[in-house]
């Protein structure tokens, strides 16, 4: 049965506590449900792992399943140095969409610099938790 | 009457005939043809420029138009190093959306820097002609 | 007869519109006018151009024209990369003074660079529309 | 019941094995004992950690907890580049004051930089054992 | 009818008035006359614009048309910054040679990058005029 | 009853099905079949964690074992930032040996860099699966 | 009873004598008596050292006095590096103008940079003993 | 008779003064008054420069003396850049602890590099006049 | 008897055997051929040496010799970091023109930096052995 | 008749002689001697040269020879800089293994930089005069 | 009557006292005797100052008096960042030699840069107390 | 029968021929002679070689010599960038110090780093054919 993964990254189970002038009130649980209402038909699956290893297996799991259709990731702060991360986008054959909720290019310079970018087949920043729903879409329209 | 502005930037006009394996094979009328189909309640207008300052000068008629909800815009290589569009975008009110047909991390290192995504609400990069499409859905949802 | 061109760069039209709290609320045309009065035997010319193109060609205009004095000009964004402006200025026998508004190197890293510094005979920032006045003054006494 | 949280990073379990030129003879317990008898009164809580995705978990139970006064945190190796833990304490409202035994300042290049010291509310550094001490009696003092 | 375009950068049509300790005194009048009678079957044509989008287009205009053999194009102070040139140099199947007429490796720092030069064919510099000279003899010998 | 450990990072657990152009067709298992067969009195032991905690415990409890001779080790992508690891390996007394599959240094740039060869005994890279091989006859001659 | 300070720093005193192809043959004296000429009314007062603690003390003294109307501050070569005279300047509540006889970006790599300019109100340079002139017209016009 | 001397650097005279979103509201004095009551066993001396050199002499002064324990030294700005001061504490016996009231890693760029960090026995910083309070403590336990 | 010298560096002795797709399949001595029959007049000489040492004086015995004409040198790599063979070119007074047959600003990195461009005449880059006769074409016309 | 050589560059002559602690007090005869008893069928040859001319011809003799199955070669301080012996390797087509005896990241920063090893076959380094041993048994087994 | 002026800047008054490892056990005055007995004719005088103001002014001082031969100047730490003291040997006609005990190459990063050396006649450093009888020496061929 | 060795590098056989502003018009025979005049006792021996490996060579046989006391060294351009030759110096007993004749500092960048500075016992730079008079002088008093 087809599917694509919403993966999750470290400190995101805080959405909605953490920095809501940033990040909104919405919790992901409540972004999770956003989802599906949206996409009933997509198949949606949800995990979120603050460990790099942890998310490096979902990541090998969810890539190498031939039901999956993509992976809407937001790697959280791995993003800008996780190189093993990034090894494990490449060696998958599912396609990786990069998510962020903010304008990672309107933070600090750190945030500037997506390591996991270059292997990823696109990136969606800056909307908030239409972000995750404009990724569903590109993966539904690859 | 509310509309929304597709600006692209320097060399998009070769769209189609220019590094196909990397472009793909529509031309920029084809895409905005799909645009208007398939957004054909947004009001769709269309630009571009391959000069800085032609550019500058649609941001500043559109951005201060308050009949226009957005600008989705591909800077083309301006993208890297335009502190004057920079400028304009800061400047106006309406809501800028930086969109790329190709993933801009995984190509040279001059395209991994933008200069202009610090002042655009967001940005969507790597889906072909569909960034575009993905950059009015996220507009309509602002 | 004898005149001195006040020459302004890319989004200085916008003045009076564009971010008031660096940039003040009076118009360009308001300051062209406050230094008509302020120096009524100067003979200021004024213009301004957003193209890099059209910056160029009125320094030269003005830089070969004997009957020019100097050229109060503020660059805006491209003072921080148009080495073609900065050839220009090099090119011609009529003193340029480097005008900011505002304090450059109290904003973003990028605007702590000036290519034209250089090759201009001095820089004048940070006093707002006062800028303009201290280098026409400067301009008189060379 | 409020309590202060010494939480301690990776290969902090080897104290007293590792380098004891650097960091001493005495094993982590050694230094957990003498801090219970030292503050007796300040409800002490202990917890060591050799992964990433375990301390921010370890930092967000503690530091959404309202009993929680402080966490006196010894990130180890991960001060230098876990921008994940970074975002983790930035995202708690509890207090984060960064230990560490030996001066870093003092050795190796990369043990320089800290990423956590921004976030953190103050830093303790090079006093060994008694590092974690005065984090405590700074924590107290708040 | 084959032809070669001369393709001159901004403020080029300044030759004979600029440095001409580093120039010479020969204008591109005269320069472009000594071409001609050098080579007068190789269907010479001649372009100078200080407008980024005018050699974009000049470019794109030459670069398509199947009687264009080359281009000898000298960028002037775009070689250095403008990315948007050098991509319609990649556009184009027209072989493009990068011309200077002074040492750019002797001058200044920023003279020494060239972001064109990547997508040129070759690059000939410092021989005065008779740059321009090679850079002909060179195409013709493609 | 002393013996070798084999230990391998994150992703390997995907050779012969990770790009097979680079790492080979051969599984982990495979090559550790192979170890076994070429070298059967030296008690070889195996594991492979994709998470940064469990190879730091990993080589904790190795690295402190007076049988283990030595450690065989392939970081995978956290050879470049993990410095925690690189922490792991400076504290332990037994001898470890990096190795690498591919010539790191004939890849991406960020690969060139290792922050554990500095506390490694040495360095064995490029030789595919024989890369294995001669690690454990270096350990065997140490 | 309002005052202006007219601050210089190291090697200032050697006015007249030093280097007079950039700094003109006037001496500090000379050049304080003509502004004592031009600005009658302004109540101007002079001082000059070498050290830095003197410098800053002098800061103090005149920027928390009442009376002073802003501080034209020739730093001389700390304006280069000493951030104590930096945080000096941000310290106080009178406005200081930074001043340069010489055109310092015309000059050494090193005196590109001022630390001091973020903190000051305003910076003037290039203009020889006129910049002093113009700093305390742009003190008395703030 | 022991005793341990509080030495702080440039422009901590205006503590109470300057900027007390940051420093507090609290003067040099009241902060040396607080101390003396909480330690007043410890025989504490107090100074202060804003001069490099004065700084330099009572590091010496103290430094070798047989009976001073040790030295709390905020050296403000210094900090940042006065080898000399390094030098100095590098020279002499007496244990040198860093101090600073702010978490100096959370504000400006160059306040993230501490040239007196190496030679220093530990660092304390970001706790407000109580990182004083710690810092004599620090001394104490030595 | 005037004559001109035809210089090459490191590894320019296996041309035609080396990567052809590349350098081509044409070895030296064809080339040399070439030219010879191309300027049957200009007395064409020609060296090839591996070592820095032999080039160097190879560069001074030609490079003062009133009968040279000047010197077409393909250093190989040493053009990328041999500040000796630069001072060479420097002290001699024949004019020496620097040649590559590819494009070196197309390959690697270290490429695109020529220490030795800086003292030549001038560079011929990109056209195969044909920048050679460019070079002695260029040579004649000094 | 099949052959490797095993080529040393520049200082390693010395061997035995030079810094024992960490080159061992074997001299490169010794550990020749060494490697053909180990080896006695390898057919081992054997070079050493102080001159970057010299290691590139014997580079071209054996790399083009059929013979020869391939090339232990310890470059010495060439590894760091020498881009021309870098492209002698790239140009020959028997496999060049890179062997260093010291573990060169654990010395100086300048040798944690190989110019040599992106086109070598692979890299050993750290294991003494085993290091040779290795080479050649990995060679064996390409 | 002619002198010759050994001057001393920030710690050396410690010379004896101070890592006698790096800088022997000769205090200053010791130094200074063996100088006045090894160049009894030179009329030497000598001064030593741990401040910049008061090491500047010694510099106008002697460096303007006609009897000043030449000035030995050791600038301790202030060798590596002090573009005052730069400036003021820069304006004066008396040559200045810069003097090092210690090999200043062999010892810290920050050691390896000089800002003064540029406007020094010439530089001495490794050969300990014998450095000054050098840069005396020295100044007597000058 | 003990000797110093007075050896020199590339391009200095052209001394007197070569940028006399810069290297005077004594030969290096000229500097030879006087310094056999000025010392006749040491035992004086003089070497010049433009190749890097004569150059090793020479160091390794008169540093190994008993006889040797010490090499006055001039690299010439090597200096910048010949780790080779600074590992020859390293591996060799006799002192070996650092000349040049003119101020490197004061000239090109790249001419500021020595790579040999850190292994030779001292530098003396700046004084024309003195430094070498000062070099023997330095390792007489060894």
């Amino acid at each position: 049965m087809a599917y694509i993964l919403i993966l999750n990254g470290p400190n995101l189970n805080l959405l909605g506590r953490r920095e809501p002038e940033i990040y909104g009130s919405q919790t992901l649980s409540d972004i999770n449900d956003s989802l599906k209402s949206a996409f009933p038909e997509a198949g949606l699956r949800f995990a979120q792992h603050n460990g790099e290893g942890e998310l490096i297996e979902a990541l090998h799991t969810a890539g190498f399943d031939p039901d999956c259709r993509g992976i809407a990731f937001n790697a959280g702060a791995f993003t800008h140095y996780s190189y093993a991360i990034a090894d494990a986008i490449a060696a998958i054959p599912a396609p990786v969409v990069e998510v962020h909720m903010s304008n990672v290019h309107a933070r600090e310079e750190f945030r500037h610099t997506s390591v996991i970018a270059p292997v990823c087949r696109g990136t969606i920043a800056g909307f908030g938790a239409n972000s995750y729903h404009l990724a569903v879409a590109a993966i539904l329209a690859l």
